[in-house]
């Protein structure tokens, strides 16, 4: 979280903007919330270009409760799924308890790459997620996906990461905690067309229909965490907008993938070179010996948060909007360091 | 929302008790917010005295996900709702698209009134609101419901304000956002026998059981809403506990129904007597005039937030936990003024 989102989060914590009340006691149908719903929604829509043509919706329950609701709604006869990590794998398992579910990508068991390209048709629609997390294997659902088929996309973890172009996209969601804002909030973005493709009788927490009709104020909203999500996007717009954002992401990833592939080997990274993702850099080390001195020697030099997943093992270094390109850069120079001296 | 508790919130907001960083940007795996997690769970059980026959969990969506939720684990064949309110109706309207619904009790088309005892057999549970909000109608559920039902409320807008035996409950849940903490977290109590009953095949995010087998962390939670219901619940420990709030809570309404019968007719509770909330005091007064004079004059004074929902019209006063016992001293003494010059 940036230190100057925090700051202000913290000086207006008793009395926002003269209101006299904290935004965690408004009511979430109080003229001064409301405001920060539209303010956010603004601030959003000209960081990300979103155009009328779609709605966007703040909603609970993170990317998990997507998956069933996505399907709930969408999921008519047959669903296609690209699945590149642990993350795919989750939507498929909530997808298969509405309707059949065709694989049309599948990176088991290592998930080290992701589609180049991807054909199906006659399907209701075709799921992606962009970034998963624990292979750090990224990939543009866009890019690959064919025409003429709503392409559907889990964006958590590489959101407002740089560009995208959210009206490619029927449905695009994500949980807010990596780039957006505190856990507890989830931002989908949903085209008026999706919309009216939704079925009569869903429950009405699961029907974006009904969030998108009450302008996402449906039930009480996560208030706190929309007003922190809303400071976030004006930091980011004061940086330069996306496209700075996504150059110094960029130049965080290149620095550390420059340390792995200027390592001779002694470095191996996880996902294939075509899928590397910008938010988590994965590889692993010659042995399980110099594993755990690399976590010791990092942690004494004041890198923490770098064992990987327990199911991959091996280093991850997620590197998020708010991780800062000094780190990355003292990250790659101690990896080089390291190598010369073990390898 | 409790002074003390936002000034703790503020204090620690860049730097959570020398982790150096702040509950916002923690990962739900963290042992600072795990730790925060069994702070909070134990506080709760010390707080409402939930004994081990039943889980704690901490959810998303409000009682509004929570209609939906209940109904897909615990409707197998036929429920029994009793409907004291906007939010039973809602309630029953999420339940109708999963089974078969009979209303046990039906205060349309006024809803000022509560069952004061109820007879249901062969259902698979029975619902009831315990506070409706616009109305200003509350009952105990426990005290009217028969024996051999298991029995299901949303104690959504009086939860905590009193003691409350929630082991008597198969499944009680609440939206955090009036007594216990920011919006964006709900709070589950469910018995292990209830979790049985839950049928394989249910969506993950809408399984208690889920929920319940990964001690809330599933995926990742509202971390900062849970983490300031755990301060809210610390300073209701340090006034007292329940029993001592109940009776602010009891003082603060009895001094506003006070005013209301005091006045000769020219008040007029809304909810029948012995259905009156502690947390919303409804009532009207002899005409729209009078009543739009009340509202200037109360304002004038510094009370705000006194008409009621647009359904009903007439005054609302939400007197939750943090609303101050002079506060309602100060609306009552204003009330036998006004009626006093007007009446």
């Amino acid at each position: 979280m940036p230190v100057p989102v925090l700051e202000r989060a913290r000086d207006e914590m008793l009395d926002y903007r003269g209101t006299g009340m904290s935004v965690m006691e408004m009511s979430h149908r109080s003229k001064a919330f409301e405001e920060i719903v539209h303010r956010a929604e603004a601030t959003f829509r000209r960081l990300t270009g979103l155009p009328e043509t779609h709605r966007l919706l703040w909603l609970q329950g993170g990317a998990s409760l997507q998956f069933t609701m996505l399907a709930t709604c969408l999921l008519r006869t047959r669903a296609a799924y690209s699945v590149t990590g642990a993350w795919g794998v989750k939507a498929v398992e909530a997808a298969r308890l509405v309707g059949e579910v065709a694989l049309a990508y599948d990176g088991e068991p290592d998930y080290r790459d992701a589609p180049s390209e991807i054909y199906v048709e006659g399907v209701d629609y075709l799921h992606a997620t962009s970034n998963e997390t624990i292979g750090g294997v990224r990939y543009d659902p866009v890019a690959v996906a064919p025409s003429g088929v709503p392409l559907v996309a889990d964006l958590s973890s590489d959101f407002l990461s740089e560009p995208t172009d959210l009206s490619a996209y029927a449905l695009a969601y994500a949980g807010a905690q990596k780039n957006l804002g505190p856990a507890g909030l989830t931002v989908a973005t949903i085209s008026d067309e999706t919309l009216d493709r939704i079925p009569k009788g869903v429950a009405p927490m699961l029907d974006y229909r009904v969030h998108a009709k009450n302008g996402s104020l449906y039930n009480t909203p996560p208030c706190w965490s929309l007003y922190v999500a809303g400071l976030v996007m004006e930091w980011m717009e004061s940086l330069g907008g996306l496209p700075e954002i996504g150059r110094r992401n960029r130049e965080k990833a290149d620095a550390i993938y420059a340390a792995i592939d200027g390592s001779n080997g002694f470095y191996r990274g996880h996902a294939a070179s075509a899928a590397r993702s910008t938010m988590n850099v994965t590889f692993t080390l010659p042995d399980e010996s110099l594993t755990k001195s690399f976590f010791a020697e990092a942690l004494a030099n004041g890198m923490d948060g770098l064992p990987g997943h327990r199911s991959v093992g091996g280093v991850r270094a997620s590197i998020y909007n708010a991780f800062p390109v000094e780190g990355t850069h003292a990250l790659a120079a101690f990896m080089t360091d390291f190598a010369a001296r073990n390898g």
